[in-house]
Parts: C-alpha cells; structure tokens; sequence
C-alpha cells in the first residue's frame, strides 16, 4: 500500500508518495492546480505531479490501484466543484478529497489539530480541532479576502486613483506607483491592471509595506485595517481551541511587526510540506476505513 | 451632407441621422458596442445601428461616403484603442472620435457646454467647457468608480461575507442578501458572484438603499461614503465653471436625497438623447473643418 498526498495550487501542484512506515518514496511537480480555474487542466497537473513522484519513487504506474490518494484543492468546499471532483473516474484505490486550506492547517501541525492564517495573494483562516474543521474568510477576489496581497493591492490602486484625481493627497504611496508602473499616466496604469485577477493585485501589496515605512499615512491606515482584520481572526481561531497557532503565506513576515503583540509572540512556525501532509491523511484514512 | 451620431454602449448602441439643418432623418439601433470588451463587436455594432439608420431615412449605403460621422465610444481616452479605433478603414468622408462620456455630457446640455455627474453601472464626472474637457473617474471596476452601482455592490458583498464570518454584525443588509440569493449559504452566493463583473455587482445596488431605509447603519454608512465623494466630486465639476449640471445615468434617483442640499437642489435635467448630441458634434466639426 502507497499513500499519495496533492497540494494543490494556483500557478504549480506538488505530489508526494510515502509507503506504509511513513517515509518518502517520491516527490514529483505539476503545472497549475486550482480546479476554480479550469477542471481538467487542475486534473492534468495533478496527475502529471502523482507521475513525476511515481517515477522518482522508482515505482510503477499500477502502483496507483494500490495507494490512497489525498488532495487538497482550492475550491472543493464549494458543492458544485465538490461534486464535479468527486465524479473523477481516479486510478486510486481511495481519494480523499479536502480543501488546499485543510492541508495548510494540517502541514503547519506536522497532521496534527492546530489553527493557521494564511496571507498571500488570497487570505483565510483555518483551525482544525479533533473532527471539526473551521474556515473564515477564504472568499477571493475582490469580494473577501481581507488582509491578503491581492486586498491590500486593490485598495492602494483605489486609493491611487482617487488620489490622481486629487479627492486624496498624494503621498508616499502615490509616488511609489507611478516608480512601479514607471509611468505618471492614470489612464496607462489602469490599462494594465484592467481584468487582472488577484495575483496582479497581489503584486502591489509591497508598495504598501514600503510606503508605510516612509510613514505615509493612507498606506498606515490601510494596514493598520488589515491588521486589525487579522487580530480579530487570530482571536476567533483560538476559541476554537487549537493547540497551536501558526501563519503562512507570502506576507507572513510583512505582517508580523502590524499585528497585536499577543498574537504575534504566540505564532509558531510550520512543521511540514502540505504534500507530506496530505499524504499523512491518506494515511490516517486508509486507518479509520480498515479500524 | 449628412450627419451621423453614434452613442456606444456595452450592451447596445444607437445611431441618428440629420441633415444640414439638424434635423432628424433615421435612428437605428445596434448591439453591444464597448470597444475595451471586444474591437471587432464594437465596430460592427456600430455599424449595424447605422445601417439601421440609413434603412429609418431613406438613404443608400453609399450616403456613408458624404457623412461626417461623430462616435462617442468607451474606453477611447485609453491610448492603446484610440489608436486601433483611428486605424479603422471606415466608410465616412470624415469620422470624429470622442468618449461615450463627453457625449452625455453634450447630451445633458443640447450640445452645449456645462458638466455631468454619471452613476449607473459605472461613476465619473465630465465637464466640457469650451475646448476644455475635464474626466474625473471612469476608472472601472473594481478599482475604481466610486459612487456607482458596481462599487455599491462590491462594498455591499464585502460586509455580506465579513456579517456571515461574524467580524460585524448582521442587519437588514444581511438578511437583504438572503433574500436577493434565496440561499443563506455564503459559499452558495460566492459561486454565484465568482467571476463576474460590474453589471452583477451594479444588480445588488438596490440592496443597500432598500436597506438603507430600514435604518440598516453599514448601508448607511456605504451611502454617505458614495454620496460624500459625488459631492466633493460636483464641487470639482462645478470650479470648472460650467454653465449648467446634470446628473445621470440609472442610480441618479436613488442618490439624489442622500446628495448635499446645495448640490441636489442645483441639479437640472438632461435635454436630449447621446446620439443626437454626437450628430450635432459631426455637424460642428464639419463647420469647424470648412472654417
């Protein structure tokens, strides 16, 4: 028996193949994974990611009818995708299907219960305490993800905006996007971001962090915002009890000097891969089926 | 001579014909005509509401080659497609290319001068006074267009998703949002909204004014928040010294009680339609050419 664990992302997926002592076989890469994005080419990545690790486990293709496969995907907690996932006509002898977000929370505690807040292009926070899972936030772009790059970036392209059109003062911020855009024309960078999703968004969320160590006080008080988000988060987590609290993501290290001391000095660090925590699910699951 | 006004819109497009003397000979109508979703729709758009138009006066096709044409199109202020629209081989003896905006806001005054505040689906302020044209907005969503359906929407769906994670508390907007999906399922509403643009967003503007009159204190806050910056937008209009303002556009109604008394009690009524304000532009811009 082989256990196979997916983290699955939006620009690459990554595979892991462990035997039943829980070492590593194999590891394998796969392009982009987010079946919100497209249906089959997250199929196609993952299973050219479950290839590759076959293949560097020195194992053969048919060893998939004997593993028990765990992905984590973004997306599979809405029921239409969830449904679409679960019609997948797999290789595997079992297929564990939970969110990219289960798997972060899972990898930041070595498999074990504990809470994690994300913050990276998107934002979310997930605690995972015996069987109850909790998620707040993990709602995209533009609507939710408070706290996240790709929120902090379009409240500065808003706030950039408003301040050409002189509704705002200029200042720190403003200069910064005319050097990142290198361009003082409004029109040429709306031209650029236009029916661009999060992650172009996300780019932009540094230019806040500068601008606020410059002291400008429109970027201040966007992040003092976003903090506070987070804090409050932080604070809803750990009622849900977890025995540990971690932070991941991109803007972990932007964050942390923002956030109440309290939380900041009660983060730990992450454990494991979220693919070597998949696969310590698929793991667990082949256990509670055969207990 | 004949004189062809074209007022382009993203989900239809119209057409007039006049003569020397201003009057009207034909209109016509045509489909979605907004060059930033698609060139080569917008052009035949365009062009089918003015063979639509020729059909209406009597005319042959071969008219187009004795006709000053005056198109008011989004987007055209964007380097990038003015440049592309210039480069069309099109069938006029002279084509004129203005904004869709500077055309309503000819419209509002009888081809005149004078300023416009738009708020429908999209925001922006136009003030056309002599040679001068000055846009406030037209940005866009969602990083911009303040004060629009869109923005009310986005800001709207933005305290939904923080009520439902318990970050604030829940009102009549809340259970306002329950109603308009029929679903209390957060996750449901987010793969309704997932993706879409400013037209679904502009569809839940409604919500927060309903809202609003029920006393509901985060819609009352999103409404002073938009109305405050229509008004600091009309003082900037109105230091360009227009003779007259107007508001338009499908929101106009809504806003107006929640405008500053100044502002609203100045307001005057829109005076003839956009395409028959781009044939009076064909028509001056023929007379400036002769001149």
């Amino acid at each position: 028996m082989w256990f196979i664990g997916v983290d699955g992302g939006g620009s690459k997926c990554r595979a892991l193949i462990s035997d039943e002592k829980g070492r590593t076989l194999g590891v394998g890469l796969g392009g982009p994974a987010n079946p919100l994005h497209g249906y089959e080419q997250a199929v196609a990545s993952v299973m050219s990611a479950i290839r590759d690790a076959l293949h560097d486990a020195g194992l053969e293709r048919r060893a998939l009818t004997e593993s028990i496969a765990c992905l984590g995907l973004a997306g599979v907690n809405l029921p239409s995708l969830r449904q679409r996932m679960l019609a997948w006509q797999h290789p595997f002898a079992g297929l564990h299907l939970v969110t990219d977000l289960h798997i972060a929370c899972r990898a930041a505690h070595d498999g074990g219960d504990g809470a994690v807040i994300i913050s990276g292009t998107g934002s979310c926070g997930v605690a995972v305490v015996g069987d109850t899972e909790t998620i707040f936030g993990a709602h995209g772009f533009p609507m939710g993800d408070k706290g996240s790059g790709a929120w902090l970036g379009l409240e500065a392209l808003r706030y950039y905006l408003l301040a050409d059109d002189g509704f705002v003062e200029r200042g720190a911020l403003y200069k910064a996007f005319q050097q990142h855009f290198q361009t003082d024309d409004a029109l040429a960078i709306i031209e650029v971001m236009a029916g661009k999703g999060s992650s172009a968004y996300a780019a932009l969320a540094k230019l806040v962090f500068n601008s606020a160590e410059q002291h400008d006080e429109h970027a201040i008080a966007m992040l003092k915002d976003g903090a506070n988000y987070l804090d409050q988060l932080a604070d809803k987590l750990l009622r849900c009890g977890p025995p540990r609290l971690t932070m991941v993501g991109g803007l972990t290290e932007c964050w942390q000097p923002w956030l109440r001391a309290d939380i900041a000095a009660q983060l730990e660090p992450a454990l494991i891969a979220p693919e070597a925590a998949a696969a310590k699910l698929a793991h667990a699951q082949a256990h509670k089926r055969s207990a």
